[in-house]
């Protein structure tokens, strides 16, 4: 585990310094975490959704290697910690409320994003059909 | 208002039945959402991150037309029902767990995803500067 860097994050301003500034203000929801969507810098396809805690955000920024919050295990997590198949952050942006990470990233090892072996976690698409919804898989 | 489709969405199954399977089984949260992240068909780039509640989603299966739950003024929304910039939906794929969607979308109106104006609600970085994190303005 890499030791953890110290920098703190910005107290929240008004809703225009949020939207319109260029001093980070993330809002971590009640449990204490930020929404985080990762993409493949390359395709630009979803690779997968996670949820990161000031922690994991601090690790992801000073080490450029994405780490997230697991609410299933309740813990610290580098993905790729067991497979191999690290997230090297390419860029990271904020959106307008400051509520969302996105990271543009190149996956390590096999390639896989997801845990079921998968090069991203939406494997899957959804369509409303006669019978209700129903997935198909798709190429990933 | 769009009338409200009358079907359900199915209970959780098995581990491998949500990962693996065919069913579509969302998983909504304790307050009853899903996180939807919403990019460009076209480009690949991430236009917005938002929640559905179940309403939501069966409206946005349905009409082919994004709606969203409004966590901040606690009510349906269909993106763009006032600026015009409306997202047609033309996939809908979800990740392996099921607590997320992701929307391939057409943004109408004047091409802005963002309710400041921006294509992309992602009109900035974020880097570890040597005081801490930055934030910069990017291209959207």
């Amino acid at each position: 585990m890499t030791d953890s860097p110290s920098f703190a994050f910005a107290a929240r301003g008004s809703a225009s310094d949020i939207e319109q500034g260029l001093a980070f203000q993330p809002k971590f929801d009640a449990d204490g975490l930020i929404a985080a969507i990762v993409t493949d810098a390359g395709t630009g396809q979803v690779l997968m959704f996670a949820w990161m805690n000031a922690e994991a955000l601090r690790l992801s920024l000073s080490t450029g290697i994405a780490h997230f919050w697991s609410r299933s295990r309740g813990r610290l997590w580098q993905k790729g910690e067991e497979s191999g198949n690290t997230l090297a952050i390419r860029e990271a942006r904020v959106d307008c409320d400051q509520d969302a990470i996105w990271l543009r990233v190149e996956v390590g090892g096999a390639g896989a994003a997801c845990h079921t072996g998968a090069r991203s976690c939406f494997y899957r698409t959804l369509e409303l059909g006669p019978d209700g919804p129903a997935l198909a898989r798709a190429d990933v």
